[in-house]
C-alpha cells in the first residue's frame, strides 16, 4: 500500500505530527461465485473468484504488496492470477511499468497504475497504491485493499490452491491470530512508519518506544514456536516477514529504527532467515529495488537520492538453526 | 574541524560533487618559547607556550575538536591550558557558548566562537571551526589548525605534562605513524564525511568503498597489535578513535555508512572498547550530543531534524578482551 501522493512535491513527514495512514481503499471483494463473504468487509460490489480473470499488480519493494506476491507463490495461484510488477519508484502521481518492454504492463498495456485507477473511478481522489487487483478483460481496479487481497486469496480462492498449499487461516487459531496480526501491524509493520514519517521528536520517541517493545515481544514469543502461531506457518508469519526483510537495508538508517538491527536480535534474525529460506519467501526479496523505492520515493527524508550500498545480503543465505 | 557556514543555509550536499574538505586553516603555531617548530607549518606567526595564556576551544560533538580534548587529557594539561566547550549544535554563522551559563563562554565572555575569529581577523572568510586556540587576555584566535594543534600540544608543551603521560609521537614511530595517519584520515576520518556528503551516487558508491577498504586494513592490522602503531598508545589511536566513536551513533546511518556497525568488526570493536575505558577517552565520548549535532545541524541530510534514539551505548562498557 505504499502509495504515490496526488501533491506536487510528495511529503510523506508532516511537521509536527505523527503520521497517520490513511486507510481508505476500494475494499470491493473477489468472493467464490460472487458469495458474501463470511468475514470482513461485505457492504461492497462483489466479483466472482475466477481464473484468469484478475492480475494482481504488485511492486517488490512495497512490503504490503509484497505479502500478495508471497501468498499468491504459497498457494500455488500463479497460474491462476497473474502477475503484473511495477518498478520500484514511482513519481508523485503514480507507481509506473518502467521495468516492462516498452514501459507497458504485457497484459494490461498501460504505463502507469493510476490509468487502472481512473478507468474504474475517473475521479479517484486518494493514493494509487499496490497492492492492486485489476480485471484484466477492462483495465479496472477491483480492490487494493490489501489485508482483503490476501484473505481472499487464501479463503475464496480455495478451489484452486494447489496440493499441499499451507492452511494460512486455521480455524483453531483465528481469534489468537487476529491479536497477533493486530499488534504486529500497528507497532511493527506500520510501527516502522510511524518512526521514519514522524514529524516531531516526541511523535518519533514513542513509535520507536512502541517499535521495540513490539520486536522484544516477538523474540521472546518466538523462541519456543517455529512460526508465530507455533508449528506451523500462517499469513501473520508473511505479514511480519516483509517487514523484517527490509529492516536492516531500510529501517534501521532511512527510518531511524536503530536500537538495533535485525541481525543483533538472535531469535527474530533466525526466524527471518527460516522464512527466506522457504519456498515461496526470499525470491520476492530484491533488496536494490527496497532500498531504491525508499531512497528515491522520500524525497523529503533523503534530499540527495542517493541509495546506501550496504548491508550485504549474504548473510540471509546463512544457516538458521530453527526447526 | 566541523564548521558553521556562513551561508545562508548550510548545505553540506554539493549536487554532482563529491565532498572536498576545505583545509585552509589559520595555521599559527604555539611553540616552546615561541621557537621555529621542527616539523610542519613555520612560515606563520608563533606564539609561546606559556601555562594560563591559551584557552582550547572545542566541542565535545565534533571529531576533531574531540582529538584535542583527549590529548589534553592524555597529557594531563587541563591546569595549563583552559577548556571551552560550545554546544552540540551551530546556526549558520558559528558554534555557540549556549551550554555555558548566560549562554557565554565563561571566560572568553562571547556568545560565539566567531567573535573570536573576528578579534583576530575582522573579515574571517572561512568557517568557524572548532577546536580552536584563542588568548585569553585578547580573546583573539591563534589557531583552528587541528592537526598541528595536537602535535604542538604533545611536541611543544612536554615541559608540562604530566609525569608518565604517554609520547604520542614516539620518534622511531614517526614515518611509519604518518603513513597510517595519512591513510586513517583520507579513508576513515574524512572517509564517511565523503560518504555522507556525497553530491553524487558515483561519489557516494566510491567513497563508501574506500571507507571498507580501509576499515578492513584496520581489522586486520589491529589483530596483532593492541594499538595502532603497537604495544603502546600513540595519536594515531586519538585519532582513529573518534571516528569509531560515532560511528554506529552517527555514521552508519546518517552519513550511510551501512555495511556494517563497528560492532559486527570484532577486533575493531574490541580496539574501540578499549581505549573507550582508557582514562582520558571515554569521558570526553557524550553520544547525546554526537547525534545531535550532526542529525540537526546537516539540516539537507536530516531536513526533520528528528534524532535518532538509538543505538544504546552500555555497549561500550562492555569487556574488550585486548591487551
Amino acid at each position: 500500500m505504499a502509495e504515490a501522493t496526488q501533491d506536487q512535491t510528495p511529503t510523506y513527514v508532516e511537521k509536527g505530527k505523527a503520521f497517520d495512514r490513511d486507510m481508505n481503499y476500494i475494499p470491493d471483494r473477489i468472493t467464490k461465485d460472487g458469495r458474501t463473504p463470511e468475514h470482513g468487509p461485505t457492504d461492497v460490489q462483489l466479483w466472482p473468484v475466477e481464473p484468469g480473470r484478475y492480475r494482481l499488480v504488485a511492486a517488490k519493494a512495497c512490503p504490503w504488496a509484497n505479502r500478495s506476491i508471497i501468498v499468491r507463490n504459497l498457494l500455488g495461484l500463479e497460474d491462476v492470477i497473474s502477475l503484473g510488477m511495477p518498478g520500484p519508484t514511482h513519481d508523485r502521481r503514480s507507481w509506473t511499468f518502467d521495468l516492462d518492454p516498452g514501459g507497458r504492463d504485457p497484459v494490461l498495456g498501460i504505463e502507469r497504475l493510476q490509468e487502472a485507477y481512473f478507468k474504474r473511478f475517473p475521479d479517484y481522489p486518494r493514493g494509487i497504491t499496490v497492492p492492486a487487483i485489476v480485471e484484466e478483460s477492462t483495465g479496472q481496479v477491483v480492490t487494493n485493499d490489501f489485508p482483503w487481497i490476501t484473505h481472499d486469496l487464501f479463503h475464496e480462492w480455495r478451489d484452486f490452491h494447489k496440493e499441499g498449499a499451507p492452511d494460512l487461516w486455521p480455524a483453531h487459531l483465528r481469534e489468537e491470530m487476529d491479536a497477533v496480526n493486530k499488534r504486529v501491524f500497528t507497532e511493527v509493520n506500520n510501527g516502522v512508519y510511524r518512526c521514519g514519517f514522524a514529524g516531531s521528536q516526541e511523535a518519533y520517541d514513542a513509535a520507536y518506544d512502541r517499535l521495540f517493545t513490539a520486536l522484544d515481544w516477538l523474540e521472546e514469543r518466538l523462541a519456543d514456536r517455529r512460526y508465530l502461531m507455533g508449528d506451523a506457518l500462517t499469513e501473520a508469519d508473511v505479514r511480519l516477514f516483509t517487514t523484517l526483510a527490509r529492516f536492516d537495508a531500510v529501517y534501521h538508517g532511512h527510518f531511524k529504527c536503530n536500537r538495533n538491527k535485525l541481525t543483533e536480535m538472535p531469535v527474530l534474525w533466525g526466524y527471518a532467515r527460516d522464512l527466506y529460506q522457504t519456498p515461496g519467501f526470499g525470491e520476492t526479496i530484491d533488496f536494490d529495488r527496497i532500498k531504491a523505492h525508499y531512497y528515491v520515493v522520500h524525497t523529503d527524508i533523503n534530499p540527495s537520492g542517493i541509495i546506501p550500498k550496504g548491508p550485504e545480503p549474504e548473510v540471509w543465505l546463512q544457516p538458521h538453526g530453527r526447526g
